[in-house]
């Protein structure tokens, strides 16, 4: 079956509101509103949800502040204390704790080069701490980062990079950072998500040997998400949605035409979209034109609540100081 | 009225063929094949063509190479010897021709980038020739370049910025290279068009205070232009094209829903596409995801087919240990 | 005779010191001291000063900030301020006046990307002011930019390119930015030099057919530089002098060797340099290993100069707005 | 004690022979000369080359093309080829064998960024044996290849991050491609440098913890590098060598100065370099204008070496055609 690709636990809730009324079973959501910053929190607490929803269990936050789309630098700060609270919520941390920090994606790929752009931006200091303990101590969090490629590039499976890391030097936690796929083109580089489940490629059920999660890589993995591509299925698809809804509403309802209106179902749909795009369908992106100053605002705007979250004691000059 | 953007006379001419039957008055065309390579000529002979085309007259010469998108080192090399061939057919060259090639397009995002790429592998010579004259004088063409940027990066219109160049310079023809957008996705990356007529944006009619061409810079320009993008608005369309003939055959032609159908038309699809994309409509771009590496290649076999035809006697060799 | 390559009047007025005692006939000094940034206004009044300086007759303002090595953002934000009032000093500026800013050098050579790395961040607005005067009328001066490229990039002297646009655009003042060449280590990346007497590559004294000058150009000059290297051959010959000075130390003055080092004059030294380098005198820079953040760093001190100078109407959250 | 650094084992030896006549103990030395390259191969054979060398047991062979320096295809193609054969006469590989390549060095710094532009245009054929064993499964080698970065950028010893992915992935054999300083500017990305003792950072001797070798990876490791900076010291102890030799020269060798002379030990030495550089020492290098360009093409002859040594079943063609 044909199925429009979405990484975001909110817009796999709203697909699936869009079939069924009522609120999903096994599915709780909070939202909580700042000045233009929408927070929503969708726990999946159980098999049920995991059914519904189509990813595991846990924890999955969202922040959406759809300005960021024109540069405001004030609302830039506010959404990297949204991030930096909602990382030290979904975690434990303390000066103590080892971090290792993961930028997920291919540096060659614009839209999939954020999780890279990200760890470029992140405080360095897992050595600082081993070669001058009595200068840094106490003050400072282990950070250590690394952006290990993908697949094409480096002939090995990103779980093996990390997992192998991660046996050598033993951090606490794991945060990743990686690009996603929208259904929504408003989504593009103005959502986070924050998941505390780690990462499961294809949709989080099967294919776990690929999953970066507690079970694969043994420590517990936090999940940093910024939607920067929609699928070019994804227009066509809601082409045909608009327009099937557009014809239904000028047809009797007693007609037959109605019915088969009614009735093109997803098959019929997907043979439809095949036509439009093959056979491309897998390889094209839709992105804003700007999206490379799109993803460099957002990944300073990430890097910067990631530091602010692991590093609680510096002020902002001195990561500044820090940061390349 | 909504129209679909191309910049490609060859495309041109298929959307008006899909409305008309016959040739087009006041256009001819030729076709020739080689091995994996179609060359289109079309010829906007007179106003009745201006009209029906959209561009104004002139010859539009179209190179596609759809197995460019495999890396095809042959193929590379067969198209870039192709577009020297048309260059030296459309403009009259010498070792005396003083050449200008100017790269379109904004640098700082990929697809447009292909016209300030193309001038960086260009083989600069004016200078040499001014300084040695000995030792190059009769052998090589005096060929300059530059990128000058975009509107929002100068504040300049770029005309303005040519015209100042070639008032101070006075080359005896223009060459530029942009990107162009495209309605077919299998274009992208894999076409090449030549112009006799320079850059008209826009469509050619109007804005001609904008033109790059022989009335506004004063000397003959030859337009060398890439699709490498579509607008998302063409998917759009095409989902709907593709839907309502899907419908109208499962209807019967004399039924009222037939002739719904069959009647909606521009007005309404326009209303449908704004529905789907508004407000990104002119926002967003879709390409394919190895972009970049895309529009490296092409890149690289445009330069070459320019240093071919602008350096006769020059050998594979020495262009090599030119260009940087 | 072999010359010490120095960009920078305060550096001349070094240099002449080192051999004669008391002022410079035709120059007059002055300087100011700010916490952690000194700033050192040389002027050359007449020809007796263009002769013992090399340089044109104009005034020449030091900015040096050594502790810029480290990032100190307070540091870099007065800086800043100091070159906006410095430039604001040197000229006449008003929301009428039309602003060229040039960035200078070759994008490709790190150390001397430093003019097109500031352009890219200057405010452009040129365009605004055309397009939707009603807007932006009074508001902002018009600013327009461009970084044309070198001689070995485009074929054309720098000086052409800029002559041809200014003809077109006709701005009321040019503001050039260039990579200079120090003979201070130290000074790599911490200072600013800004002079009204445009740019004169070689020294000033000949080769008036490249120089960037109001004489060339036919509107005033304002030429900031930064030095991002020491030729190669600077090492050299401070360790000559090292040397010698340490030798003549150990050696009595009435010994017949004592002659012989005092008497080692230029031509000496050059003989030896020639030999330490050579073939490579030309061709070898001396930079800090850091050379490309220091240059990211340097360029966003003066870009922002820049924009607060031109832009006296805007607050900084404005121009962050508005830099790409 | 001052030592001036070098990464190469033909300088160890230049630097040996210096101070002693006659060949060294312990060390074996061979040179064939082909048509503008020079092959070098050193071999320390025991303790006492160990000693005399500061590099550890092992065979240390030396491509020298210092014509690479002018653009010349045949050339590189030719050193291409020479590198291969080295590579295949230092290691016994075959279809079978698995094979990691690792770019060490930081991607930020121009001279640095050698290894990681070399990995970057490595075949990678890993996963596809995986995943399509059956069309690849004989004809090709396994190569995967990463580029960790270094200390700053991770926070983790490189040598960890290796040691880490090599016991996941468990390769035959480890390839490593770095920077390396000279004490000759000609040799600034002309010389080429394969070792079968891999990597001891600061000299091979102690800090063993460091090394990248068959002790600490588990596995034989090649170190292939290149010559990118000569250090500012190494100007500066350059003059002062010229210096005093022509010095020498012009006093009698009877006389007290001549002693004062003769006796400049390596301390006084070091004194006069400090005085030249400080307080920069460390943090300055000489390298040629063009360095970007040069580590460009070496890296592209080193990538292409690799790839024919690791894939002797593949044309050239085919190989472009992976490279992307």
């Amino acid at each position: 079956m044909f199925s429009i690709r979405t990484d975001l636990a909110v817009e796999a809730r709203e697909l699936y509101k869009e079939g069924y009324a009522g609120e999903i079973p096994g599915v709780s959501v909070e939202e909580k509103n700042y000045e233009g910053v929408k927070v929503v929190k969708v726990s999946i607490l159980n098999e049920q949800g995991v059914q519904a929803m189509g990813k595991p269990v846990g924890d999955y936050i969202t922040i959406e502040a759809p300005d960021l789309k024109e540069r405001d630098l004030k609302l830039e700060e506010n959404v990297a204390k949204i991030l930096a609270n909602v990382i030290k919520q979904i975690t434990t941390l303390s000066a103590e704790t080892n971090i290792l920090v993961v930028g997920l994606g291919n540096w060659n790929v614009t839209p999939d080069a954020l999780g890279p752009k990200v760890v470029s931006d992140i405080i360095i200091t897992r050595h600082l701490k081993e070669i001058i303990p009595d200068e840094f101590g106490n003050e400072i969090s282990a950070v250590s980062a690394i952006a290990p490629g993908v697949l094409g590039i480096t002939g090995i499976e990103t779980v093996e990079i990390v997992k192998g890391i991660v046996d050598r030097i033993k951090p606490d936690i794991l945060i990743t950072i990686d690009a996603l796929a929208s259904r929504r083109i408003e989504r593009l580089a103005t959502t986070i998500q924050i998941a505390n489940t780690g990462i499961s490629p294809g949709s989080g059920i099967g294919n776990m040997r690929l999953a970066i999660n507690q079970e694969s890589i043994g420590i517990p993995v936090i999940a940093i998400g910024v939607p920067t591509v929609v699928d070019a299925a994804t227009i066509a698809n809601d082409t045909i949605e608009y327009l099937t809804n557009s014809l239904i509403k000028q047809t009797k309802e007693d007609s037959p035409f109605y019915t088969v209106l009614k009735n093109m179902g997803s098959e019929d749909k997907y043979a439809l979209i095949r036509e439009v795009l093959n056979p491309y369908v897998k390889d094209l992106m839709v992105t804003p034109k700007e999206v490379d100053s799109l993803i460099e605002n957002i990944s300073s705007i990430i890097s910067k609540g990631i530091n602010m979250a692991l590093q609680p004691n510096m002020t902002i000059e001195e990561m500044n100081q820090l940061v390349h």
